[in-house]
């Protein structure tokens, strides 16, 4: 059995010394590794920079990345090296990554201009597309602090779940949704149809007010509903090997 | 000899999942403050909670932050508590927080809305604060991934070393000033400017090119110049130690 994991959080670059960073420390991820190395299966591993990563084995490899874009490169590789019997994609992905950084100065300079050259227009996505392209480009790699304000417009990124069964569509693929103080009821809802839309055959839902240290109650979905459920981060690891030992 | 050291970087959260991080291992804090510790000084620490941190003992204490305030809430309560020979501030912090953050749609129907009701009037700094003072209220916790854009108004924070000087004006206090790939006359004219502002003794000058692993170049300000320069952190950590010997 040869399984591929993806773990920890991508980061996106706003400078060389900032980033917008998507929580999550590795540490379920790295258990879930760990779990599926000892019953017996070869495990590959695409961790975060700032993850915490499984020790490296003869059956286990880590490839670390940073964000999305190298996440999905990543994945790609070695989905064409390697046939894998699942794919457990537990890593938080970035939905946004950096398009334009303004001065407070700057987005008000541009913003009034383009409302003279264009009165009575509204500014719709498209306009705002081509304001947006038309930044005037300052050469800047670390943000200046002499503005009140930064205005940010950060761009949707890939669903990089999305490549997975594409590129495998016989991988058994178990992907995760985490939440935030939400009734079970709708965790349920939003993971099965974030499950349907990436073609996975199980989602672990979880909500972030029921995650605290080892504790942490994670429900595993399928297209028939709740097949299991586990209340610490070791449990949810061993419900995975459990359930995904009859997929062959 | 009582030392403070901060060290790490901040996170400034833009949801309950999403952070602007300001990165910073904590390696070179934490031999700094190792090295104090060695050399005989009493060492309080305030560390980001994803640092790198000293290992605590009778003569060294850490006290975990996460962002700027929490910073300066920290730091208030040790000068209060102690006073210091040395105030080392290695950490990275933020310049800005999150003020407001819009979907794509939701930004660009205040916008027009604003136009609408303001017609033939300029977007300033003041008509912007009100802007963003009058955002519809939307109940989310974790922002919604429906929208191709999203829009982020950061507001500066306070400069959190100018606290220092006024808490205890006969401190030594030594500041850090990172740059990006600029010439040595730039560094060190930007770094002599801002422990001026600082009101610091000492600006350890450094540049992320110059950045790798251990190999580390710092150079060591004060009023009349550089004073003394290091190649690796264990280095650097060792010059702050020998440069302070002589303060009291």
């Amino acid at each position: 059995m040869r399984i591929l994991v993806t773990l920890g959080g991508t980061s996106e670059k706003i400078d060389d010394v900032r980033s917008i960073t998507n929580h999550a420390t590795g540490t379920l991820g790295t258990l879930i590794a760990s779990a599926f190395e000892q019953s017996g299966a070869t495990v590959d591993v695409i961790a975060s920079a700032s993850a915490i990563k499984p020790n490296e084995s003869s059956k286990l490899h880590v490839t670390t990345i940073h964000d999305t874009y190298e996440l999905s490169q990543a994945l790609e590789r070695c989905m064409k090296e390697h046939v894998y019997d699942a794919v457990i994609h537990s890593m938080a992905v970035s939905d946004f990554t950096t398009e334009t950084v303004y001065s407070e100065e700057q987005f008000l300079t541009q913003m009034n201009q383009w409302h003279l050259a264009h009165p009575n227009q509204t500014l719709d996505k498209e306009s705002l597309a081509t304001f947006l392209a038309n930044k005037p480009e300052v050469n800047e790699t670390k943000l200046s602090s002499n503005t009140n304000h930064l205005v940010l417009f950060l761009q949707k990124t890939p669903k990089v779940i999305q490549m997975i069964k594409s590129l495998q569509p016989k991988t058994c693929l178990v992907g995760f949704k985490l939440l935030v103080d939400v009734s079970k009821d709708d965790l349920f809802a939003v993971a099965e149809a974030s499950r349907k839309k990436s073609q996975a055959d199980f989602v672990l839902a979880n909500d972030l007010t029921s995650i605290a240290g080892n504790d942490h109650i994670g429900y595993l979905l399928n297209e028939h509903g709740i097949v299991a459920q586990a209340e610490t981060k070791p449990a949810i690891a061993q419900m995975l090997v459990d359930q995904l030992k009859h997929i062959n």
